[in-house]
């Protein structure tokens, strides 16, 4: 029965923990990871990041070793470059009171790697950046074990973490799913570098941006884990930005498409991109504060109960744009949608939304996707689809009114129509509906804060 | 001197007048509009229907020639269809006290046109058809001559209205503006047939649907009218459907674009498609009413003065549905949207907007429009672009709330939403801002009539 129920621990109460670059950048940081995984037993898979910056000045490991990698691939003389890397390790090292040897471990596997330079210049880059992450993961299993609390270093591409051979942009492989579910079976704690993995010719590939939150929605996902914690330096996601609004509220629990919506504007707790593998598999997701981890921090789950007045936060964001064009019966003409929407894709430009009236319909796009191509899709708009008026408007910001309940509640669009009204806001643009669980308006960007305030006061008192 | 000024007249203060079916169904309104047109000395060239229903249960004289046509070409005897062709145009001979050689005139016209038959169907069609049209052109400029007020038939063809060869669905070509100008120098009244033209090789073509519409807008383009007067059965186009809201005020003025807007969802006095020559050529449209042409009508400009805070009307539509798609990180996706749009395109189905949100996107459509085709769409859209979930929303109606300053007035869109959410109508759906001149909400079907009193209340008081 002690066997039964040991298995039942192991499968059914794991958490997978991930820390960020700030929350191993330094001895005290470690010190204070090793305290919280310890804390409580579930966390058996600790997904660590490189060091990152100590302060606000100060380098991250993963830029030091950009440089010292374009120092090699350029055939500059790299030791300083080498040295700048050794360095923040030692000052761990030494912090620690850990063995000298694990730096002259981790300075041998840096020469090893420029030594074991191939032709691919871009797999040499992502092979360098990873040693931030794996050598950072090895001084960590070792300070784990030192404190008594037996840990063992997990090496990704051994683990079964297999990437598409993208280097700086991969995949990882669906294979990779059933190998790392293995982990389950670790007694020690496991310490597994986030941020890269292996093809299946045996090379190191990195993960896009949000790279270590990659990992560690992998490993959750794979372990069926109860929870990803997910420790950063906020206590949580707040309902409105506390830069505008500073007594905002915290938001404790949202779902995966609220958190969504959220993003989209604004939230930038972490890359959404990154965490699909964890919402995929249905995994809650916890953000928490590594400096303060007694803080309940945000969760975040497939589904909630909610009140249908309830809204779970306001996010805006500047930088957008419209393109408004007009076309007298452009609704009776096929295809005119279709074409718009191919000029913008043969220009690689993303857009966002396409809200339309009768005879005329606006892309409202980043600003910075549209930027130097702005005269060229102008010019092709006007020259393929013959429009009666195209023009640009620039500065606006989006905000959205989030919440699971908001498509059943009569009265939500008036609530927030009239807050901004009051206020003195114009609304350029409002799309409800298209989503079940938000709103969203277009303010000028010069209006934004004073938008998101007034929405604040309407929905949150 | 007095040469000039009658240049000037003739050139500048020329009315192009319009009569549709229902204001030549007989001979009392036949002697109403020879009054209307001799009341202005302005109104030179009229357009004329072929006779329409004089009461409900009526014939139009137009499918009484379709159904003689059907007879000749399935090689029926058709001599009891073309007596009841015939009988209408001898009871208004009668009633008119006109010669009965006028009626032997149109029988042995629609027996030519019978006889001289060729390998084409359709454009055996158009010419029966277009003979409803062209007959009472000529009994109609009699009767204006035995009132002894001189008028003279045009031959659209021989005055220079040329088609394409699309029988049925005929456009203008674009040289038939020049040709057709010719018509100002005629002295007496123009009684000029709409619905049809001829095609270069000189067969009889007719226009789409709202074909005299079509006639008259193109003849107030050549001739640069003063103004295009377009007679129907109604005093004036109405703010809100008076069906709904029988106290409802007229409009007095309004733009191409308001007229636009509000013929979309429900404002059916024209076909709006109609009446793009004019649009094109910034010929005012009036709307007056043949039963009561002392009523100022309705005036359709190219632009108007107009308050902020004005609203020219409020229209409203059933029998829309919704297309929603929901997938994951669908707004990173490039090409998505254009590739939903692309199997529209394929299924050949017209849409009308796509809302969208940050991971899902709706196309609003006329029911109609997808009609028999939802099962392969849904399909299709579930293989080629496998999203999370995909359903479609039935029996909703549109509202559009329309004037041409909406876009420039902080409160607008409160008013409206505050109305609606008073009267316990939940939006489906809200669009403002794609076009500067309306906002429109999706509702459902059975709240349409609430939701447009709402809106009367809050915008007409």
């Amino acid at each position: 029965m002690a066997f039964v129920s040991l298995w039942f621990k192991t499968v059914n109460s794991m958490k997978v923990v991930k820390f960020g670059g700030s929350s191993v950048a330094n001895a005290e940081q470690i010190s204070k990871i090793i305290d919280i995984v310890t804390a409580d037993a579930d966390r058996r898979i600790v997904v660590v990041s490189a060091p990152g910056k100590r302060h606000g000045d100060d380098a991250k490991v993963t830029d030091l070793l950009i440089a010292l990698a374009t120092a090699v691939l350029n055939g500059e003389n790299h030791e300083s470059a080498l040295k700048a890397v050794v360095d923040r390790y030692a000052q761990i090292q030494h912090e620690l009171a850990l063995p000298k040897s694990v730096v002259e471990t981790i300075e041998a596997d840096l020469r090893g790697r420029i030594g074991s330079r191939g032709s691919n210049d871009l797999q040499f880059m992502d092979t360098m950046k990873a040693s931030g992450e794996d050598n950072n993961a090895k001084l960590i299993a070792e300070a784990f074990t030192k404190k008594g609390h037996p840990a063992k270093y997990i090496n990704p591409g051994e683990a079964g973490m297999l990437l598409s051979d993208e280097f700086g942009n991969a995949e990882v492989l669906p294979e990779s799913f059933e190998k790392l579910a293995a982990l389950k079976g670790e007694s020690d704690i496991v310490i597994f570098p986030g941020f890269f993995g292996s093809t299946k010719a045996g090379d190191v590939a990195t993960f896009p941006r949000g790279g270590s939150d990659i990992t560690g929605a992998i490993l959750a996902a794979a372990v069926k884990a109860e929870v990803y914690e997910n420790f950063t330096d906020v206590d949580s996601v707040y309902a409105m930005d506390p830069r505008i609004v500073p007594n905002a509220p915290a938001i404790d629990l949202m779902t995966y498409r609220e958190m969504r919506e959220l993003a989209y504007a604004g939230f930038g707790v972490f890359h959404d991109e990154a965490i699909i593998p964890a919402v995929k598999h249905e995994i809650p997701i916890c953000i928490k504060n590594t400096n303060r981890p007694e803080a309940p921090g945000t969760l975040i789950v497939p589904e909630r109960k909610y009140e249908q007045t309830e809204v779970a936060g306001i996010s805006s964001a500047d930088g957008f744009c419209a393109i408004y064009i007009d076309k007298y019966m452009m609704n009776r003409e096929v295809g005119f949608g279709r074409r718009l929407l191919q000029i913008l894709e043969d220009e690689e430009i993303s857009y966002e939304h396409t809200p339309s009236g009768i005879d005329n319909m606006s892309i409202i796009l980043r600003s910075e996707e549209l930027g130097k191509k702005e005269k060229t899709v102008v010019e092709r708009i006007t020259n393929e689809l013959a429009p009666d008026a195209v023009s640009v408007e620039h500065g606006l910001a989006l905000l959205m009114v989030v919440g699971e309940g908001m498509h059943y509640a009569v009265g939500q669009a008036a609530k927030a129509t009239n807050a901004l009204a009051e206020h003195g806001v114009n609304i350029e643009m409002i799309n409800q509906g298209a989503s079940e669980i938000s709103m969203m308006f277009a303010v000028k960007e010069i209006d934004r804060k004073k938008a998101v305030l007034a929405l604040g006061h309407a929905f949150f008192g």
